[in-house]
């Protein structure tokens, strides 16, 4: 593991909910991970657990303070370091998926080099990996690829390992960005791998199972349709060499996020892109399923419309949001 | 430019003339670059241009002193760093596409800071990247794509440059690899470079011509076949926009270059999967020519195979090497 469990939320002066998504995330995937939360005056987000102390959260066991909210202005306050030192005095280690990196600050970087703690900056390959050897693992491997990014990957997958451990599978969520590594305490920042080591490091992520039915679900990162960030995403479809993909969709967006000239792909583009490119690595990868965030419509709307898609597609097609990913559980087993 | 012209070719105590492969392509591809060579006691390459001592580059006008030779070992050894500080202390930069970098050598550092010279290692990015923004850019593109890594991309774009050249046509190489960026003098080392920013480095290597039918001629990279860099030939794709590809095959390949286990696409593939992916940035992209590396081959054998590929695939069939890029260059017309 990179990140010792279990953890204090920080919430700082967090100026709305939104800007404390990573903390929620935690609170939602992995409860039993979280001792309280520290927030600071003005601070306008409450996970609804135990406002906590340094001392106090040291005193439940707390190993690490998570910074579990977006910071201000891209600076990291004054306010904010004198709790990050205080929690290094304290035994703790710090993590965050900031830009800007706890080891930037030299205050931070002196003291816990003087107390023995850690400052993990996840964004910030914690790894030397490997080239990748192509070499086909035991277990299996599911991968959701999206139309966009930003389209309810990572929640697709966190959510595929809830319904999977309902029906008594046994599954592993392997994060590849810095809130699925906060979530779960370990994982890769592929964004932030150099190019030759892109694939080696998602092998690494996903070794040999020990039960050939284990399911390692692969967070997704960008799109093959996206032109900044396609390059990533064939790495994860190559260096994963998924069994499973699962089509991820928005389906109110009008063009590519960040590219207003690009309209998205169908999902039939994308199931035939992403299966071909698949079968070079994994000539039993298969299309399993389709998870539509569905949030920009009503419950009407969206019911007509996973009805619809799952009728063309003929696949199963849930908004793991509104309903579950009980049904792509299913589809997996 | 990221390196000052012209050049003194360091071939050091080369074993044969297989290591002295970078020296031989700035002197094939640039002799105008290049006043001589430096060569030690026990050297086997010959670039059959003047032996010169550091002073009488100096005197013929050699700004940077390029190590030419692949190193044994992995070290640099004593006798190559007493040259590189002569260099130094006569005035030249020295630039280095190998794995151990001259700026981890604390003795070139510490006197290139003293007399102001330059240590270039071309692996390691000089430039901070933009995120790819996805935005056509003015003049034409054309990249190179191979059904395996090592097939021989890097010499038909310089090919290409030479026969575009000799019907009067204007193009730029623009190289993305070591050895490619010691010959031109710039470039990106694009499998060096960070996940994210991996497409938006080759449009910043690639940007608007003044010409209209100006042609960037990028150097390829990897293979999207090739399981462990197949993310960066994606990027080179979506980052370049490519309006006409070239395919390039080694017939006698028995499986894919370092990966045992699989076996090399069909030109048929290698058409159908680069153009879809291509057609995402550039809807007007085609496949103009097809190069093949023959080398292993015997005149008529390599004569018949060219002819049948021709006519199978309906597209120039070349060997840039054997014959010239003429045939491709027309196709670029």
């Amino acid at each position: 593991m990179l990140l010792k469990t279990p953890y204090l939320l920080f919430l700082g002066d967090a100026v709305d909910p939104l800007a404390a998504k990573v903390a929620q995330g935690i609170k939602d995937w992995r409860p039993e991970h979280c001792v309280g939360q520290f927030r600071q005056p003005g601070c306008n987000a409450d996970m609804g657990i135990d406002d906590l102390t340094i001392a106090q959260a040291v005193e439940r066991g707390a190993k690490t303070l998570v910074v579990g909210v977006a910071n201000r202005g891209g600076v990291i306050s004054e306010s904010w370091i004198s709790v990050f030192e205080d929690a290094l005095n304290a035994g703790m280690d710090i993590a965050s998926g900031l830009h800007n990196l706890l080891i930037d600050e030299p205050r931070l970087v002196n003291l816990a080099e003087k107390t023995g703690q850690s400052l993990i900056d996840v964004r910030v390959p914690q790894h030397e990996y490997p080239i990748a050897n192509g070499v086909r693992r035991k277990g299996k491997r599911c991968l959701a690829v999206g139309t966009d990014c930003s389209v309810g990957k990572m929640y697709t997958a966190l959510a595929l390992e809830q319904s999977l451990k309902k029906i008594g599978k046994l599954s592993t969520f392997r994060a590849t960005g810095q809130t699925g590594i906060l979530i779960t305490g370990n994982g890769v920042p592929l964004d932030a791998v150099v190019a030759d080591f892109m694939a080696g490091s998602v092998e690494w992520l996903t070794p040999d199972a020990n039960d050939p039915n284990h399911w390692d679900l692969i967070e997704g990162q960008g799109s093959l349709f996206h032109a900044s960030y396609s390059g990533v995403t064939l790495a994860l479809i190559h260096g994963g060499a998924p069994d499973a993909l699962i089509l991820c969709h928005e389906p109110t967006r009008e063009h590519m996020r960040g590219l207003p000239n690009y309209t998205l792909p169908t999902l039939e583009q994308l199931r035939d892109t992403a299966l071909s490119l698949a079968h070079i690595v994994n000539p039993d990868c298969k299309v399993v399923g389709i998870s539509i965030n569905t949030a920009a419509l009503s419950a009407d709307e969206a019911k007509t419309l996973l009805a619809d898609i799952e009728a063309k597609m003929g696949l199963p097609t849930v908004d793991p949001f509104r309903d579950s990913a009980d049904r792509l559980a299913q589809a997996l087993s």
